[in-house]
C-alpha cells in the first residue's frame, strides 16, 4: 500500500484487539524501585497494598515478571462498547502544515468518560466488584478519570466518591452532573468530610482551588477507615494503571503494522504518565529489547513541569503524605500548580515507571509548552481534523505540529505517532478564555519549586 | 453467523462507504407537494430557490427525478474524518431488559459537533464554496446544526452567522463558545439585528425564549439582504437535506446486510426529519419499491407534537412568514413550544417528505413520548451502553426501549434498529434537572394549539 492510499481511520477488528495487556516491568533493564510504606520506609508488601487497594489490582501493582497478563472476558465485553479505538491519518493537519511528515494519531475520546481514563477504570471495577466489594473512592482532577470510574462503577452496581479538584469542581460543574447521572457522589476537595482535608483547609486558608495530591489524601482516607467496604482507585502514576493502558499502544502498534507504518517519533502528555505509559507499551517494548528505536518525547505543561524541573527521589503520592512513597520526578508533594486548564496534569509527580524509563533514557525527552502555544496547536487541530481535543491531549498535539514542522524544514518524511487522549467538550470554559485573550501562561516561580521541592523527605 | 456472534460495533471499510446519496422522491408514489412563493402561492421555480440557498442546493431542493446523486469527492475526504460511523449491537441493553429482541443503533455522535448534522453541513458548505460565495448564515435550536455548520465553513474558509433560539444560548453557553472556535458568529434570536427580530421581540415581549421559526426568519433575512454574497443554509426540513443524510441509513444497510440482518422496526426521532428521514433512507427504498416492510415509528415530543396534534397543510416553514411555504404537517408557524430541553425537536412543522410519507402509510405511526420518560429511558441506556444520549435521541431511545419490552412480553425476536443521532455533553443541564426531580413534562394546552393553527393560511 502506497503510504498516501492509507485510509484516514484504521480500526482493528474484534477479533484483532489485544487479548492481554503488557506488562512493561518485565522487559525493564533497571526497575523502579519499590513503594515504601511511609511509617517503615520499607518496601511496600501485597498486605500493606490491599488496604488501600483491591487484592487483584494490589498484586498486580507488584508484579514484576509478567510479560503479559490476561484480561478478564467481562472486562473485554466492556471494552468492546467502545473500543478498539481509531488510530487517524491527520492528513488534514498534514496539509495544513505542509509537511512531508505522516502524522498519526490514536484517539482515545470516542467514549462517553472523553478520555482514555476508562481503559483502567473498567479493569479496576471490576476486581472490585469480583472481590465483593461495596464501592470504591477515588479523586479526579480534569473530570475524565472520575466520569471514567462512574462509568465503570455504574456498569457493575458499585458505589462511588469522587473527591474533585475544586477548581475543576467549580469551572466544570457539568462534569459533576455527569458523574452522577452514572450515579457517584461527588465531593469538591479540599473538603471538610475528611481529616486531611480540614487540616489542609486549616492550613492553606488562601488556597482552596485544590490540587490532584490532596484530593488523593481525601479518598484514601475515606477509603482505608471503611472497614474493607470500600477500596481506592487511582487512574494514573501506579503500575496497575499503566499496564491497563497498555490497550492503547498494542492498539496502535497492530494498526500500524496493518499499513505498514513504524513511528520514528512518538509523543504523550503526561500528567501522571497513564497516557504516555499506555501509548508507548508495545514501542517500549521494542526499544527494550532492541528490536526498534522510536524517539519518545514526554510532553508536560510549564505549569506543572515534574519531568523537566523535578527532581527524582522518593516522595509521596499525595498531600497528605498518607499514601506510600515512590521513586519518581516530582516537585515535591505540597506543590499546588497555579489554576490550569490542563487539569488532568496538574500532579506534582510522575509515574515511577515513566520516571525510571526517562532516567534511563528510554524516553528520549520531556518538553514542556505553554498554556496558550497549546491552545493555539488545539484551535488549528480542531478546525481542520474536526476533533476539538482536551487541553491535555492538545499538549501532544502542540509537539508533534513542531516535529512535522521541522520535518519541512529539513525535507524529511518522517512518521509521527500521537496520543489524543480526549476531547475537550468541557473545557470550553479554557477555550472561551483562549479565543477572548485572556488565558495566561503560569510557569511557576523558581522560589515556589525550590520552596515546594525543600519538602521532598530525605531517602 | 449465529445472530448472538453480531460484533459490538459493525463498520464499514472506506471503500464501503456510500459513493452517491439516495433521494427517495425518485421513488415516491405521490410526491410531495412542491413549496410555493408566498408572494404568488405558485410552486417556487429554481430562481426563486437560489435567491435564499446556493444554487446546487437549490436544484437539489428541486430535483424529484434522479434516484442516486454523487456525493462530490470533497465531500467523501471530509465524511472520512468521522465516517463510517459505527452500527452497534445493543447487547447491554438487550441483556438490562431481558428481551429476546436484537436492537441495534447507528450512532452519529462520533464527531464533534456531536450529531449526524455534519452529514449536511459539510456539503451545504462545499457546494457554497464552490459556487464563490463569501459565507452562510443559518440558525440553530439545541446548538448541533450550528456547531456542525460551524465546523463546515471553518473547514472551507466560509463566514458563518448562527441565529441560536435564545432559550438554547442561554442554557448552553459552550455550545456558543465551540461554535466561535470553529470561527462562528453566533447571535441570540429573537434579536435586534434583524427587522423581523424587533418585530417578534415587539410583538411577544413576555415570551423571548424564542423558536426555530424565529430563528430561521432572522437567518433568511440576512442572507437575502446581502447582495448575493450570502445565502442560508437550513440543517432539517428541506428535501437537500434527507438527501445528505440517506449516507446513516445507506450506510445502515450495507452493515446490517454484513450480519444479515434486516429491522422490522426502525425507529427515530422526528423534530425536522433529518434524522428520521436519513436513518430510513434505502429502506425506505426497499418499502416503496415492495422489497421488505419495516414498521417504521417516528418519535416526538408531546411539548411539540407535529404529526401526532398537527395538520397536513400549507404553512409558512418560519414564524415570520417570509419562507416559502410548504405542504407538510403543521402547528401552525406561530407556535411557540413551552421550554424544553430537546430544542432539536422544538419546529411547528415537518419534513414535506416525512409529511407526506407518514400521510401515505409508508411511515407507519406517529408517537409523541414525554420529556420525564425520554429522559428515564436516556439514563438507562446510559449506564449500560456507555454513550451519554443527546435528549433528542432519547427520544428514539424510549420508543426502542417500549418496543423490545413489548417483543419481552410477545416472545418475539424482532430486529429493531434506532438512529442514535447525537450525544447529551451540552445537555446536561437538563439531566440535572432530571436527576433532581425538577424537569417537567410540558404538552401544549389545547387552546394553545387551537389558536396556532388557526393561523395556518388557506390554501
Amino acid at each position: 500500500m502506497s503510504k498516501n492510499q492509507v485510509p484516514y481511520k484504521i480500526y482493528l477488528s474484534e477479533n484483532e484487539m489485544p487479548k492481554a495487556w503488557y506488562n512493561v516491568r518485565a522487559n525493564m533493564k533497571t526497575d523502579h524501585r519499590p513503594l515504601l510504606n511511609p511509617a517503615t520506609l520499607q518496601p511496600a508488601k501485597l498486605d500493606e497494598l490491599e488496604a488501600v487497594f483491591n487484592t487483584e489490582c494490589a498484586k498486580q501493582e507488584l508484579n514484576d515478571s509478567d510479560e503479559y497478563i490476561e484480561i478478564p472476558d467481562e472486562v473485554r465485553s466492556f471494552y468492546k462498547m467502545y473500543r478498539p479505538s481509531p488510530l487517524v491519518r491527520a492528513y488534514c493537519l498534514e496539509k495544513l502544515l505542509d509537511t512531508p511528515a505522516r502524522i498519526y494519531y490514536k484517539f482515545e475520546g470516542n467514549n462517553t468518560s472523553g478520555s482514555h481514563k476508562l481503559n483502567s477504570a473498567i479493569a479496576q471495577a471490576y476486581y472490585a466488584k469480583q472481590q465483593g466489594l461495596k464501592g470504591l473512592t477515588t479523586e479526579t482532577g480534569a473530570g475524565q478519570w472520575g466520569t471514567a470510574l462512574s462509568m465503570a462503577c455504574g456498569y457493575f452496581g458499585l458505589d462511588l466518591t469522587v473527591y474533585m479538584v475544586r477548581c475543576s469542581y467549580e469551572q466544570k460543574p457539568m462534569r459533576k452532573t455527569l458523574m452522577s447521572t452514572y450515579g457517584a457522589k461527588v465531593i469538591a476537595s479540599p473538603s471538610d468530610t475528611t481529616e486531611v482535608g480540614r487540616r489542609i483547609l486549616a492550613e492553606f486558608p488562601d488556597n482552596t482551588s485544590g490540587s490532584l495530591g490532596t484530593a488523593i489524601s481525601e479518598a484514601v482516607e475515606v477509603a482505608v477507615s471503611s472497614e474493607g467496604k470500600y477500596k481506592y482507585s487511582l487512574g494514573s502514576v501506579l503500575n496497575q494503571v499503566l499496564l491497563h493502558q497498555s490497550v492503547i499502544g498494542i492498539e496502535s502498534k497492530i494498526a500500524m503494522e496493518k499499513v505498514d507504518e513504524y513511528p520514528d517519533i512518538i509523543v504523550g502528555c503526561a500528567g501522571g504518565g497513564s497516557n504516555l505509559g499506555g501509548l508507548v507499551s508495545e514501542f517500549m517494548h521494542d526499544k527494550l529489547t532492541g528490536k526498534a528505536n522510536p524517539y519518545i518525547i514526554a510532553v508536560e505543561p510549564m505549569s506543572c513541569p515534574s519531568l523537566t524541573k523535578g527532581v527524582f527521589a522518593y516522595d509521596f503520592c499525595d498531600t497528605g503524605k498518607v499514601t506510600p512513597l515512590a521513586m519518581m520526578y516530582t516537585l515535591g508533594s505540597g506543590f499546588m500548580p497555579a489554576p490550569s486548564h490542563a487539569g488532568g496534569l496538574r500532579y506534582h509527580g510522575m509515574s515511577p515507571i515513566i520516571s525510571q524509563l526517562y532516567h534511563d533514557g528510554y524516553i528520549d525527552e520531556a518538553r514542556a509548552v505553554s498554556q496558550t502555544d497549546v491552545f493555539d496547536a488545539a484551535v488549528k487541530f480542531a478546525r481542520v481534523e474536526g476533533i476539538l481535543p482536551a487541553p491535555e491531549s492538545s499538549h501532544a498535539i502542540k509537539v508533534a505540529i513542531d516535529e512535522a514542522l521541522k520535518c519541512k524544514e529539513s525535507g524529511e518524511a518522517k512518521t509521527i505517532l500521537f496520543g489524543l487522549t480526549g476531547t475537550g467538550y468541557f473545557d470550553l470554559y479554557a477555550y472561551e478564555k483562549f479565543l477572548n485573550g485572556t488565558l495566561t501562561d503560569a510557569p511557576p516561580a523558581e522560589e515556589a519549586l525550590a520552596k515546594s521541592e525543600g519538602d521532598i523527605p530525605k531517602i
